[in-house]
């Protein structure tokens, strides 16, 4: 069984329940949102997390900010409390990208649905007569279309997720045989996404087609998403797993046990270089100093081509406290500095590939990503 | 302050103190053992670790098995009790070879100097009249004298480990030079000695000489000794120490704030590859990659001539809950499998020199080593 993190139930009076990570590998238990103050609360504190998670999670939320109206409030008191509410959901992680573009990506739909009806948008911009927008069906809007609409919205950016996940795997499944001993690190698994993530939607697509293989993950500190989240959802799949420390990679390697490593990413430059969770790079030399390939599975928007090489990537330092805690115990002297980065980028010399929605690019290069 | 993990409290009727280790860093608590039973129970729990300390705390522990003895007994009494509380506390951790080593040579003074008073030593064998010996002085050996014996021993044996680790800072500090950033793994500290450690003791001397340079000191999982010690004593001892996770030593090295690697060993074979706690191999390699020496500074007892190279060097396999579990925490899911080697081996041309305290053997051969 491959989980599902997000999912919208019911229609527009429906609610989203989440897979509460938070609690898990210990307890696999639902959360429910039936209001946009849960949802914050569990963007927030990473019961739900992955940016194309959160994005369609985020987008989802809007539906819910529409069912707290009163019967009788009008279109332009909807479009205030989805203004209000993408405000304040968008606040929740203010760096994930995915988040504040599939919340405006929402709210500029309901706009251009209620300009059928009203002749001043959200943002108070006069629409000139002539250019305005009625929905399918050719009636004006209603609170009931708006509503009908949002969902829709929604509906379609969880879909692009699933569809873009699996695409991902199918096309990069070919990289793992028969036998073969595969290494990932962090999560960029289903939990991470709407749909069955991106480099464990490989594993996923290459174990739908019956061949056998061993993963090994990286338990990934210091938040250790790998040993929480990807051994526990390849294990659900059914998928043979093993989890070990950050520090054995290369040992492993050496020992002949590893045959590819896949990652996902966080953000690709114009010439393949890949930001992704820190001890990425790491492995990237040790896996070319055994002759073993890196994979690299990614959605196409992960590309910026606005950046030339990974030397531009900006790399986010965070608490001290995630190094010297684990789970809340203290595990270093109380006040020793410690240094956390919290990603690292990757050489496009040492990338095999890139493994993409739209295809693969072997080698990547500047060139070939750009076509 | 360098810390004295191990130290003896008195004259023969005096008890050996430890430094808790399982408190630290939380606390830094004595543990004062009058018995053996003490003692066995810290050594089995890890409140003493480290091979020399260890085979120093069992030295001592042969003292203490003496001081249970009633004022009758006799000599060959006190020689049952010191081969009982021989075995009993070389089973507290097997595999620890200085541990018997120590205890054995302790043992074997006891009955030499017994010797002077009885026909037959400890084992039972048949002593010649005319081999007979007698301890310094020429009296027969009496209780006390046995007893003061057995306390010089262990004295001598903890002095000697003192020497080793000086011998070792002194010979290595010059590899630390000012401004310098310096990486090392897991703890060959003060701690794991009953001197000042060995790779933390090229620090320590070069600290004496007010050079200044920063420690990085990888947490080492899954048991964090680094995290937990390295990162403790060197900040006790007024050391620039900074914690990091295992896997960011690469892109710590990769943004050039690292100009060596030093670490400890625990078994080098004849053509310098070095078996190390699990996580220096990788290190080795990105070090090589970087073009950071990395340098083993460890006593000339840990080479182990009868084996060739690393490839004959047996790998302690661990149980997977070190890696599941984390300070009693779970971290990852139920029953998931986990793959814990304790050490892997660098191979002697990535070993820039191994420093021991008798000299430095600059890229290590096996004639280089013999010589």
């Amino acid at each position: 069984m491959i989980v599902e993190a997000v999912k919208w139930i019911g229609g527009i009076d429906g609610c989203l329940e989440l897979v509460d990570q938070r609690r898990l590998p210990a307890e696999f238990v639902s959360l429910q949102c039936q209001d946009v103050e849960t949802l914050f609360e569990a963007i927030k504190t990473l019961a739900v997390r992955g940016a194309p998670a959160i994005g369609v999670a985020g987008a989802y939320g809007l539906v819910l900010a529409l069912q707290k109206l009163s019967a009788s409030d009008s279109v332009e008191k909807a479009l205030e409390a989805l203004a209000a509410a993408r405000e304040y959901l968008a606040s929740s992680r203010p760096t994930a990208v995915n988040l504040s573009w599939a919340l405006d990506r929402v709210c500029k739909r309901a706009e251009e649905v209620s300009r059928a009806s009203q002749c001043r948008g959200h943002l108070g911009r006069v629409v000139p007569k002539a250019s305005r927008l009625r929905i399918a069906g050719g009636t004006p809007a209603t609170r009931q279309s708006l509503q009908e609409a949002v969902l829709a919205e929604a509906n379609a950016i969880y879909k692009e997720d699933v569809d873009m996940c699996r695409r991902i795997g199918q096309h990069g499944e070919k990289f793992i045989q028969e036998g073969a001993g595969i290494l990932t690190h962090c999560n960029a698994g289903a939990l991470a996404t709407a749909g069955q993530g991106t480099a464990l939607s490989l594993m996923f697509e290459a174990h739908k087609k019956g061949r056998r293989f061993k993963v090994y993950a990286d338990e990934t500190r210091p938040l250790l998403q790998g040993a929480r989240l990807t051994a526990w959802e390849l294990k659900q799949a059914g998928i043979d797993v093993t989890v070990i420390c950050d520090n054995m990679a290369g040992w492993l390697m050496k020992q002949g046990k590893i045959d590819a490593v896949i990652t996902g990413a966080d953000r690709i430059a114009a010439n393949g270089d890949a930001a992704n969770k820190i001890g990425t790079y790491g492995l990237s030399i040790l896996a070319r100093e055994h002759g073993v390939p890196f994979y690299i599975a990614a959605p196409s928007s992960t590309f910026d081509l606005s950046i030339k090489s990974g030397a531009e990537i900006p790399i986010e330092q965070r608490a001290a406290e995630e190094v010297t805690t684990l789970r809340g115990t203290q595990i270093a002297p109380a006040g020793v500095a410690a240094y956390n980065p919290a990603f690292d980028v990757t050489e496009a010399r040492d990338i095999a590939a890139i493994i993409t929605e739209k295809g693969i690019i072997e080698k990547p290069t500047t060139q070939r990503i750009t076509e």
